[in-house]
Order: C-alpha cells, then sequence, then structure tokens
C-alpha cells in the first residue's frame, strides 16, 4: 500500500490528500490548529465537481516528529511565507525511498530541498485550484482543480507518474511533465500581474484591474516572459495573449494573495514575485515593473502589522 | 489699495490671505462650506512661527460671480483634481488688470490658464507649508511656510514681484524667480516618489517609505530629473541626494495625498503624476517606474468609491 504524509493539511493538502485516499492511498495528515476536530470527525469535502464526502486520514498527527513510518511522498502543501523552513518541517519523515513533494506556489523555490535531500526524488507540483477552508474542517473545491507534476532536474520518473495516475483516476486532471520549472515560470506570468496588484490596488478583481491597466499587466507579463528566456525556460511566444485573453473570460477572479491579505494571513510576495526580481537581477534583465511592483508591495506589507503616527 | 481674491479658501488659501491682509491688502474670499461661519467670524490663523490672530476678509462670496469688483490678483488655491475647471471659475472675476495667481501643486499645469487668459499675467505658484484645517473657520500653521512665485511664460514682472514683496514682508520667505517652470520640476522630484508611495503602502511616513526602499525612491527621481531635462528644464545634478538627504532630516511626514486620501478626499494623482507621465510619453523618455506607479495608483483610487464583489 502506498503511503502519504500531507505536511500543512489546509484547504489544498486537505483537498489533494482526500483524492488519494479515494484511491486507496493511506493518506495521514499533519494539522495543529483543526487536529482534535480532524482527529475525531476527518475532513468534510465538498468539490463542485465530484461530490462531497468525508475524508478520514489513517493518522493525524499534530507534529512531523510523530509519523514514525515509512512515507512514499511526503507532501508538503503549506503556503511559501516568510519564516517557513521547510526542510526542517519535513525531515522528520524522509526515510530512504520517501519522494518530498511540494505542491505551492512561485519561482524558483526547488533549490532548498534539492539541497537538503540529495539522494531523494523532490517532485515539484503546481495546482490551479479554487477551493477554500470555510469552517474548521470543512473544505469548499469551488473551481478548477487540474494538477502539474514533475521531477526537479530530470525527466518524469516511475515515481513521479505513479502519483500523477493516482490523481487522474481521481477526477481531476493531473499532469506529470518533463519541464516543470518552465510551467511554473508560465503560471508566473499571470501570478507576477494579477496577485501583488490585487492587494495593491485595495482588492480590486483581476476583471477591474485588466479593464483599466491592461498596458500595465502586459508590460510586467512581457518582463517575466524576458526573465524566463535568461533562466533558460523560454515559454511560447503568445503566452501573454493568451493570458490576457483567458483572464477576460474568467469570472472576476480575487487572486491567492488578496485572499491572504484580506484574512490578515501572511503573502507569498517572497515565491511569486521576490524570486522573480532576484532571478532578473542575478542574469541582468532589467525589471523596473517588477522591481517597482515588489518594493511597493514590501511598503504596503510593513502597515499590516503596524500604524503610523499622524506627525504633520 | 491692492484688491485680492481668493478662490478655494482652505487652510492654504486661508493662510496666505491672512498674510496678505496683514499687510494691508483688500483680501476678499470665495468660501462655499465655511460660508456663514467665516461671515460671520473670520478665520482664526494659529501659526507656530507667527502667532495667532483674526482673519476677517473684506468680502466673503458664496460665488466668484458676486465679487463685481477689480481684482489686482485672483489666487487660486483649490487642490487640482479631477473635475475642477480652474477656468471656468474665476472667469467672472478677471478684470482687464487681474493677474491670475495659481498656488497649486504639479507639473505642467499652467496651459488652460494662459490659452484662457492670453492677455492677462498669469503667475505660478508654489507653497512649501504644512498647515491644515482643523475645525471649521480654524487654520493651524504648523512648519514651514516658503512660497515661490514666478510669471509663466517671461522674467519677473514688476506685478510678480508686488506680490512677492507684501508676502515677504508678513513673515514668511516669498522668492519671485525667473525659471519657475523648472522649481515645478524640481519639486516634483520630491512629490513623484512620496506621495504615491505614501498611499500605495497603506500609509506609510516618508521616513518608512526611505528607509525601507531608497533604491525605488533613487529610480523614480531619476525617470524625474530626465524627463526635467527632456522638456528643457535641467535640474542641478545633486537634486536626487539633497532631495534623499533632507527628507532624512525632515520629522516622519505624512504626504498631502495620504492626507487626501485619509480624509476621503480626492487625490492629485493628475497634477503630480499623470502630467509627469504624460510628459514623458511625449517627448520619449521610457519612464517605467512612474507609469508603474500611475496604474497602480489609479487601480487604488478604483477602490475608494467601490467594492468587490467576492466571487472565488
Amino acid at each position: 500500500m502506498i503511503k502519504v504524509l500531507i505536511v500543512g493539511t489546509g484547504a489544498i493538502g486537505g483537498f489533494y490528500g482526500s483524492l488519494l485516499a479515494k484511491q486507496g492511498v493511506e493518506v495521514s495528515v499533519v494539522c495543529r490548529s483543526e487536529y482534535q476536530h480532524v482527529k475525531d470527525h476527518g475532513y468534510q469535502i465538498n468539490s463542485h465537481a465530484l461530490g462531497s464526502w468525508i475524508f478520514k486520514p489513517a493518522r493525524v498527527l499534530n507534529n512531523v516528529a510523530d509519523y514514525q513510518d515509512q512515507a512514499d511522498y511526503v507532501i508538503v502543501c503549506t503556503k511559501l511565507v516568510a519564516g517557513l523552513d521547510r526542510v526542517a518541517m519535513i525531515r522528520p519523515a524522509i526515510s530512504t525511498n520517501t519522494a518530498v513533494v511540494f505542491i505551492q506556489n512561485g519561482v524558483e523555490i526547488e533549490s532548498e530541498l534539492v539541497t537538503a535531500f540529495p539522494n531523494h526524488e523532490i517532485i515539484s507540483g503546481l495546482a490551479f485550484i479554487c477551493c477554500n477552508r470555510t469552517a474548521i474542517g470543512v473544505i469548499n473545491h469551488i473551481d478548477y482543480g487540474r494538477l502539474t507534476l514533475g521531477k526537479v532536474g530530470s525527466d518524469c520518473t516511475d515515481k513521479t507518474r505513479q502519483l500523477s495516475e493516482i490523481f487522474n483516476n481521481s477526477g481531476i486532471q493531473c499532469q506529470a511533465v518533463d519541464n516543470i520549472v518552465t510551467v511554473r515560470w508560465q503560471k508566473c506570468v499571470w501570478n507576477a500581474p494579477f496577485n501583488p496588484l490585487s492587494v495593491l490596488s485595495g482588492g480590486l478583481s483581476t476583471e477591474q484591474i485588466l479593464a483599466t491597466q491592461e498596458p500595465l499587466v502586459r508590460n510586467i507579463m512581457s518582463e517575466v516572459c524576458a526573465i524566463a528566456t535568461a533562466v533558460g525556460h523560454p515559454l511560447p511566444e503568445n503566452i501573454i495573449d493568451l493570458n490576457i485573453t483567458s483572464t477576460y473570460t474568467m469570472p472576476p477572479y480575487k487572486t491567492s494573495m488578496l485572499l491572504d491579505y484580506e484574512a490578515g494571513r501572511p503573502m507569498e510576495i517572497e515565491a511569486i514575485l521576490g524570486n522573480t526580481v532576484r532571478a532578473a537581477r542575478r542574469v541582468g534583465v532589467d525589471s523596473p515593473y517588477l522591481e517597482s511592483l515588489y518594493a511597493t508591495l514590501n511598503l504596503r506589507e510593513l502597515t499590516l502589522n503596524s500604524s503610523v503616527k499622524e506627525q504633520n
């Protein structure tokens, strides 16, 4: 029996974990805030596409160190925010044959895991999904759900394909790809403008941003494309037009960064924007639009947990 | 006797008007919201530097059209915000020998007045002042106070110098200059970064902005300098260093745009930032930092008077 440990079991980890469990995988979860509730009742999953069910994890743990088993996959689903040490967090659960999977947003977020676990398969995952936690132990899957997986540093392996197939059999689309880093840059084309602008605008939807400032969005996207090319992951020529068109056809959408911001949770500024800007500086690509967004968003973050004394 | 009509008698118009009145000028004011109070009681002026006094205008008017007199100077002190038609607003008070004075923020804000009143002297004024209205009819002069005046389109005239001398005699510094347009660009070097960033950051003071994002501030200032040069108003080589140093030595300061934003008043986005960006486009100076700020600030403004429906 395949054994999986989900670390960071919020809406995304809980939902994808529940899909694996439906396919007969032994899925354990680490969750702190909901520990007792989930231990007693499991998760209530409500999916727009797949119906409703209860997900009872094999084991519910307070700490990764309590796992004491040989996981085939440890899947990290936390948000990638400042102060999170993924390596220290998962190390106690990594045994000889464990593959490390991370389903997280951002670019250039692989290296710390590759460095820490050089003898383990590292699988990079990107989720295109709308889901949220509406109450303790309740996860709503609202829209989309597609997952892309790829082994970091080489073409797909059987272990990556195996996980992908299980997800595919569970009812969502999952693709195992050879160029997962390129796919990350591809997703960054959308994330880099819309996530920061949704917050800096004070809460505009993607539709409102695009309707009034499409040239700005295109300028930001162009810089991401130039950086992707410079770091060896050129994107399709029409990627910007495709992103613009598909965003116009989406319903007005609140970005994940805006949802975090509105809920008072830390935002994934570094994974999405900071790493993009640092990649640009490293390879010498001039990125004034991204630099400007990044600096302004850092300023915005400063006021979230402080107040300014009024002095005129 | 010299006759002056102040149009837009908020804190700045009321304060500078009161200084002229102290020098024996016949100062009338147009004010709407405080009309009855000012008519009955005048303005209470409290100045950190010049003491406290009551300013009783010669006439208090509800409308410019009620003036029906020959003003030597009509001084416009309104904020320069969207929808304000300065020409229509002051036209009824302009007679043969009236000079049109505007004490307002921004660059390239002269032409509509020059076009509308080709046979009148147009005097451009910049105020470096902290003052505010703390209650109906009460104006507090908190800091600074310096005024710079210059005739638009030519060197200083006697009429400009006369007004400057009256202000100088009243206890503030007032300079009549030949290059007022250059001085506007010089002030824009400071305004262009700090005003927008104070709002986009959610309320940071100048000190906090500079302490964490000085490179961004310098990049924005460099673009303003390049535009100023391209439009024929090159600024001193050390202008950026001077601005940075003097801002570090100022007390933490809330910009005028931030004060407007926090009070729910319209912001001077176009005069300060929009005109700068349009000048850059006109003369072909690449200004991605200013473009980015301007677009983001326009997005921010959209949420001030609307709310976004949450749709995930």
